[in-house]
This record gives structure tokens, C-alpha cells and sequence, in this order.
């Protein structure tokens, strides 16, 4: 591993045809016309780059398509995307062989062209995402300031993928609830309090009802080899960590569950997770003032996610 | 006025001791990690240059401290806006005559030097603003598909200014709806959603009740020369235009009140407008499938929010 920081790797992507050329990371990146800087109107993926390879692509190319067609930009190729990928990976492990953060954006482009603006970037995992890997997070639990509308139409359709009767003709305006965009300001601002108050990370809930992390998707394991997680769909954004862990647990003897979850279960839980693509998986050591202590199984459980994302 | 459209002038601007530098606008500005970019984390104000100066500069000043301290960035001296925004309106008037679109951000800055980035932009105001300013505009009305939980502790005192008995120590994290974000995404889809379905623009509302537009203040004129607006807090941005009409009308003979409105408020109004700092007031023409024909005193209303402005 370099001692000194690992140089970033940044990748344009033309947003049509899927060509790339490299840019220089001292310098600029982006016009001051563009939707990203004005508007936070894109959306992103955040992926693990190891042992040479892009972890969990599908499933994050399923969710970045899923998002670019909720916002109404202009559909992207799987393919462009798995081909700047390699480009990108192939680019870091020439000088690195650590893991790394690779993001993908896409932004409805700048006001005075209209195109859309696409780039790719890897650099160094923080040393904070390594640390809390190893020793865990302290997580307050806090409501998000506002409750999705799940009444409306279409919202659980296009959050959670499941089909209703309706057929709607049109994606609704307030749908982008179910996309990953750039809108991260409120997760942002409430990691900043919590760790204004002597904790690492948050866990948001809707009363006593578990949602998900500012980042990261909340997963709990129980006695007997289960793990549950909260039904992703309204505001909570389906995790593609999560859903690796479980296609992989379940083909290896454990139960696995999305169900609704409350304060409760935490802390009746063996164990509590937050799982993310980049941290991967991080134990909650405490819940606001209740400490979580280690079950005998942590090892096994971090094994099965470190498999799952080896897939 | 000048045939071929007017080059942007952009202004990066130092964001402890206030210093400018002039930016070409046709080089990148915004580096790959910063927050603006990455999470939409960062504040903005949009104002209106109008003979040779910056209108209605000191609420934008207020707001936009007040955004800043809502998001816990840091400090930003009114004179070096105050200083910054002259040079950049001198830059305009130097090459133009006409109206422009100044833009203030202010971000969080890279991820790599934790230092903020703030600049300022002046283009041409867009040929849609002009022509809706004249013609009008269609509108539709919609849920945001969330609400805000009014009664969380802070909410309204941050929202709306108003003082509470109990003194909070801390920003919470859900405050941010308080401040002009970046996080405007959820606003274009609506207006994108509302134009493929024939409008031009959209009016917020819960349930029966009116919120604000995407991008403006909801104000309505009523018989008796009279002013409503809704009351600002949790989920409507107080407007600095619709603050600065009604300093100006209440001098003038008209009576302004911030008061809940209702859908039937709209329909029994003598006229209903959009406010905004860069398009400044446009007539709603119709409300769904409702036609509102224009009343006899348009002129008067426009000209009174003009006056306004120039104060």
C-alpha cells in the first residue's frame, strides 16, 4: 500500500455513446451551469472496488438505471457503464492494490447545452470507513423531519419494484423519493449532530419504527442464523449491500427476512448492522445510551458479507 | 441590448476573508469532490440585477445568513457579500443594460481541504421568465409526497423566526428544511412532470391547503386591496420578494396579511401570482382546469411589485 495518498482516478463518460477520456483531478471538474451545482439534479452510485474488481455491480447498474429512469434522464446503457468500470478499476489497480471508492454520477448536465454530464471517480477508502469496519459505530436513532406520503400512487411501486394493480402512465413528480440522488443535504446534516453529540452514525426512525442509516442500510441478526431488515420502498431506499447479504446467506444455511422493524428489535437483536457499499458492514456498539455488546458470531457474520460481495 | 446572448460573468469568492477572483465561464469551476457536487450540500440565493443594481439585496443577504447558519457553514460577513455582489453587478452593467440573474452558493466545500467554495453568477435572465412575467402562467397543483412533522421541537421557531418558550442548544439535523438548499431535485421533477402534462408551473398544496410554487411565494390579491400570502415555516420557504411586496404595499394603502390559505382561496381570489426574486410576479392564468381571467387592476399589482423591488 503507497504511504502517501493514493492519486484519484477521474473517468468522464459521455452520457450518449459510453466513450471516456481521462481527467486530471487537480484540476475542475465541473461548469457552474450544471444541474448537479445548482439544483443537486443527478444521481449516484457508490461502489467497492476489490481484489481487482468492481463488488455488487449488477445490483448497483439495476439501482442507477432504476434512478436515471425515475428522474427522467436519458436511459444509460449497462454496458457503457460496465465498460468505463473496468476502465476505471483497471486504471487504480496500476498503482494500488488496496480497496477502493468508486462513484458514479450523472447529472441532467449543464443549463446552456442540455446534455447531461456523467463521470466516474475512484480514490482511497476513508480511514474512517476502515476504522469503524474494525470497531464499530455508536448510532443515535433520530426522525427524519418528515414522513413520505405513502398513500399516494405509485410511491411503493417505484420504491420497492413491487407491481400494483394501476397501471400509472406517468412517473408522479414526487417519486424520486425511490431514486439515490445528489439530495444528500438532510442525511448530511444529521450525521454532523450526532456527531456533535458524542456519536458516529444515526439510525432514522419513524416513531418507534426502524428506517435505515444516513448511508447505509440497517440489518439485524437474530438467534437461529436469521437476519431481518426493513422493508425497503417509501423512505427507505432499497441497499444493494443488503441484498447481496442475503441472496448470499440464504444459499448457506440462513433465514433471511425484510419485514418491518421497531427500536425494540435492535435491541433484542444478537447483533446490530449498518451495511453500505464502500464500509461494508459496521457493528452498532451503542444505541444511543444502551450499549450492544459482541456476540460470540461477529467474525462469521463480517465473513458472510465479505463473502457475499466476493460473489 | 445586445444580439448574441451576453457572457456570463463568475465571481469565485473567498469564503473567510471575502476576496474575489473573475472565473472564465467557459473553464470548469467545481472540483469532482466537492460537497456541492457529491451531495448537493450547500446554500444558495438567486436574486435580480435591475437598473444597475442588486434589488431587494438585503432580505437575500438575511436569508441566505440564516441558510448558512441552518447548515452549519460557516459565517458569512455581510459586507463581503455586499462588496463581492457590487463588483459582480459593475462587471454586468460594464457589457449590458438589461435585467440579469445573479446566483450567491456557498457549499462545504472539497472533501479533500474541508474548505467551503462560494462564488457568484450573473447571466441573462431566460426568455422564459420574460415571456411568463408578460403572458402568465398555467399551473397545477400537487402534493409534495412528504410532509414535514410540524411538531417536532424547532421546526417552526427556525422556519419562521418565531421565538419558542424552550431554548434549543443545537441545530437537529431535520432543520435543514428551514434553509435555501441545494436539494432542488424534488422541485424540478414536479415542474418536468407538470409541463409533459401541459402547465408551466406547479402550486404546492397538503391536502386542500396551499404551500408555496416550486421556485416561488403563492400570493393572492383580494377585493379591498387586500394581500394574502401563506404563512412561511416547516414546509414553505419564507419569499423575499413576496417580504419586500408587502413592505411596500402596506405603505401604500393595500393590507398584507400571511394567513393559511386554502385551494378555494385561489378560485375566489381577484388574482393569484407567483413571486419570485428573477421573474419577479406572474399572473396565474388557470388552476388545473379552471381558467382565471384577468382582472381589471393587473397593471396596478404589477407596477406596485416593481416599485417594491426598487425600493
Amino acid at each position: 500500500m503507497p504511504l502517501s495518498p493514493a492519486t484519484p482516478i477521474i473517468l468522464v463518460v459521455e452520457p450518449f455513446g459510453g466513450s471516456t477520456r481521462r481527467h486530471n483531478p487537480s484540476l475542475p471538474l465541473v461548469y457552474w451551469d450544471d444541474a448537479a451545482v445548482t439544483r443537486g439534479d443527478g444521481v449516484f452510485e457508490t461502489l467497492l472496488l476489490r481484489d481487482g474488481r468492481a463488488a455488487n455491480l449488477e445490483r448497483h447498474l439495476r439501482r442507477f438505471r432504476a434512478s436515471v429512469k425515475l428522474m427522467g434522464l436519458p436511459e444509460q446503457a449497462a454496458e457503457h457503464w460496465r465498460k468505463a468500470t473496468a476502465e476505471a478499476v483497471e486504471a487504480w489497480y496500476e498503482k494500488n492494490d488496496s480497496d477502493a471508492r468508486c462513484v458514479w454520477t450523472l447529472t441532467r448536465g449543464r443549463e446552456s447545452t442540455g446534455i447531461p454530464t456523467a463521470w466516474i471517480t475512484v480514490r482511497e477508502v476513508g480511514e474512517t470507513s476502515v476504522r469503524q469496519r474494525r470497531e464499530g459505530v455508536s448510532v443515535m436513532t433520530t426522525e427524519r423531519g418528515y414522513s413520505i406520503n405513502e398513500h399516494l400512487p405509485g410511491v411503493h411501486r417505484v420504491t420497492s419494484g413491487t407491481p400494483t394493480e394501476k397501471k400509472l402512465k406517468d412517473p408522479a413528480p414526487w417519486l424520486t423519493v425511490g431514486a439515490k440522488t445528489l439530495n444528500y443535504a438532510a442525511n448530511m446534516a444529521a450525521l454532523r449532530y450526532a456527531r456533535n453529540h458524542g456519536f458516529e452514525d444515526i439510525i432514522y426512525v419513524d416513531d418507534d419504527r426502524v428506517l435505515e442509516g444516513a448511508t447505509s442500510t440497517v440489518v439485524i441478526v437474530k438467534k437461529g442464523r436469521r437476519l431481518r431488515t426493513p422493508v425497503p420502498g417509501g423512505d427507505i431506499l432499497p441497499g444493494t449491500t443488503q441484498a447481496a447479504l442475503f441472496a448470499y446467506a440464504e444459499k448457506h444455511g440462513w433465514k433471511c427476512r425484510e419485514k418491518n422493524l421497531w427500536i425494540d428489535d435492535l435491541f433484542s437483536a444478537e447483533s446490530v448492522w449498518l451495511v453500505s457499499s464502500v464500509r461494508v458492514a459496521a457493528r452498532v456498539t451503542r444505541i444511543n445510551d444502551v450499549k450492544l455488546p459482541a456476540p460470540a458470531n461477529v467474525a462469521e457474520v463480517e465473513e458472510l458479507i465479505t463473502r457475499a460481495l466476493a460473489e
